[in-house]
């Protein structure tokens, strides 16, 4: 059995571990296409060269969410195959754009060790850094996974925990092309950096249901091997008795959904902080709302950025809900997602007259 | 709320008025792939770059249908967003092939405008037409949807409704290269112009299921976002109890399935009017039979046209119908398309000894 | 109904005859993010142009199961359509690798007829082979069915059946370039063929559930037309009920399950022989074991061939399954597939340092 890749556990981890995760992933268009089908997503830079050419990019770029699964999904048989739970991110950005025919790959270091009190397991925080085939970041971000310990009797005592800031920082240079142009006719929204205010909240009205093989192809596209997303076999013999969706299909439905109100926001600039608030199954039709938490003034003349919060809603409309949590502090029980993201925006003197 | 596009509503529709639709779509191999295992499709001038070559193409055109479901998805927003039912088109052509690499974008043009006379909702037709990123026209065509009014207490007793052909008039120039050889091999058909007969009837064997995620990650992928196809939770409360299948799906089912029988018929020349005669609903099993309305003659020595009607079914063998109506003019219950359109077919001549 | 076909019968079959299948494929990258979607396949070599460059190659090439399906799909509806029962196959060997933008295309000769007693139907016997735009052959393979007779009254008393090497025979030459540097890192394991000792048993971990859309898809997009995996109106009035998986899905699945042990098995060299030996429906969950059968040096240093055996069960772990078969000799009722195969793995002396 020695050959077979069972995960690594509690133990396995040390501060300042360095691992390499397998599988580069070229990007190709099928994949593109392939997320397009999944999510429905609008965003006409990632749909069109045409749009991109007239924007300032030689060609479209891909969708910074879809670039985040291929590349993360390369890390889950390394850190969370054996994780109890994926506890959260912070600070994870996506500093370069990635084009179809890119090859993506990442590492990561361990920063953080924690063992829990029953011995059992503990939290084991990394920081991953995705690159090109040319050696450009394009994502960088940290995590904590709760996993199982190997030995329950033994306590090592460590408690090694990092700290996070609240929010992505900002780069001084943001690598997006000048924005030429923003056809507005194209991207199909008229609203730019300067029409949003903070506080502002946007219900979009799409609900769209996921299926089976819906989540399970996206997953396996990615080619994220944790067991729960795949095997019902395994699951019914849980207390969730079902396949349970990857976390991430939820992120890109969210966003895919934000689209209407958010048209010209076409790049994720950063994802501060998330938190996956209740489980998805198939069946479960997807909703969104977003609030404007800040608008931040950069140092360039053609964009800016947005700071948001988008709720993710299971079978419940937005409309139906004031705020995501009760009065004790708890996530409602339809809420599946707390996103709090940093997007591009070009400003008014890119509309295309 | 208002930075959310909810749709136009009749009153938004005035006589002339011109809509660009967004998102310009560049089509990719990912596109033509997932159209084949949707509709599990055979015609080979769009599965073979060698099988395209060898008859006069540079590289294999993407079949129309699927260009159209690209092109046609993006006006969902504007023109049927809050369509009570999608009541016809008329006048289709496919005036010039569609490669991968191309972006499609489509614009309308209001034609007509008729109020009901319960002034709750009207009638708007529009004029559609799609180019390629050169500006050359790949789609054109008419169609009237049944649209909310806002105000439902004021009557503006507009009424005036275009007239359209019977059949789309037939141009003096069809844009397809001169075949040089149909390899019979190949195409997997025999039969040219000259073996087929006005008033012939084939009665295509194959059935193919379609199921919810089939559907909706077609729908997805075609950037239509008709809501009636994917929220699954709102549908639950309407008569229909469940998601209504995109009518483009079996548009493309009953292609596919015509290729038994019609191998070389490898080009959709015109759409001349069509019917979405009942619903359709994951779990239905689509079955189609073809008859031959009119062989028609052009200006050309290597290729004739073939009016054909093909009309689906759900759930039953085209055996099993004679005729899709019964005798008080209406749809049989399990009749789900009634669709008049004409096709290119290469004759004798062209065929590789 | 004559412009239909309905498949050939065992009347149809003569020895020696030559069956040239239509529609050639030109393989896209849509293809290969399809088929990563489809298994969850994680193969560096065939996920990464980085990968693939530093082994030795120009790029990625295509995963062999996948050329598999293009190629083979096609011949169904001159050789299988009619099929009883899918046989068995034998000497399949994949002599050439296969890229992005490569046509595929197949012929079969048939080299046996044997008439069943009961004279309603017979076995026939073809041997196929796939070839790549410019000729070179990327499939060889000989497969039997057992198809209807048209004519139940008239015996004809063929019996003509050819005999089948145990196992594909090996090549003096073997058409993989010389393997420069294998990166474990890149690849997901350490293992290489000096590592593996005959007898050696891997419990793959991965388990696969596999829904109506997964595999009726997956079986559209190679343009497999037997009715009997898309046909679901058809097949619930036949014992089984609902619509059966096609076989070549779960050796997909076994393949791309067994990676968990064999990460650096990245080609398929020969199918010597397999048995599909229980149906597979929507719902099954698959697993699968691999036994190493033989460990065989060719003529090469950089890389040896490793025989070997994969065992897939629908909803049942490997350990809980010691052999495939009862005492009686037939396959226990969750043994779904039986495999024995041949792979190129690389020696030790490729590892990167």
């Amino acid at each position: 059995m020695s050959k077979i890749n069972m995960g690594n556990f509690f133990e396995d981890f040390s501060i300042g571990q360095k691992i390499v995760h397998p599988l580069p992933r070229t990007i190709s268009d099928g994949d593109v296409s392939l997320y397009i089908a999944f999510t429905g997503s609008r965003f006409a830079l990632h749909s069109s060269d045409v749009v991109a050419k007239e924007m300032g990019y030689d060609k479209k770029p891909i969708d910074d969410v879809l670039m985040f699964h291929l590349t993360f999904g390369k890390s889950v048989q390394d850190v969370s195959l054996n994780a109890i739970a994926n506890l959260g991110y912070a600070e994870m950005s996506f500093p370069n754009p990635v084009y179809v025919g890119d090859t993506v790959s990442m590492t990561s270091t361990v920063i953080g060790l924690k063992e829990n009190s029953n011995g059992k397991s503990g939290v084991v925080y990394v920081h991953s850094i995705g690159v090109n085939q040319n050696g450009a970041v394009v994502l960088n971000f940290k995590r904590w996974v709760m996993v199982h310990k190997k030995d329950h009797s033994t306590l090592s005592g460590v408690n090694e925990v990092p700290t996070f800031a609240k929010t992505t920082p900002i780069a001084d240079v943001i690598n997006i092309p000048t924005i030429k142009t923003v056809d507005t006719d194209s991207t199909g929204g008229k609203y730019f950096f300067e029409d949003y205010v903070q506080g502002e909240r946007l219900n979009h009205p799409e609900g769209i249901t996921i299926d089976n093989s819906d989540h399970t192809l996206a997953t396996k596209l990615y080619q994220n091997n944790a067991k729960v997303h795949f095997n019902d076999h395994m699951m019914k013999s849980t207390p969730m008795g079902q396949r349970l969706m990857y976390g991430g299909i939820i992120i890109s439905m969210a966003r895919a959904i934000s689209f209407n109100g958010l048209q010209n926001a076409q790049w994720m600039y950063a994802i501060n902080s998330g938190a996956h608030a209740n489980p998805t199954y198939a069946g479960d039709t997807i909703y969104a709302y977003t609030e404007v938490v800040e608008t931040i003034e950069v140092n360039r003349e053609d964009i800016g950025l947005l700071r948001l919060r988008t709720i993710a809603l299971k079978n419940q409309t937005p409309k139906e809900i004031e705020n995501p949590k009760s009065e004790d502090g708890k996530y409602l029980p339809n809420v599946v997602l707390d996103l709090d993201y940093t997007v591009v925006i070009p400003k008014k003197k890119t509309e295309k007259k």
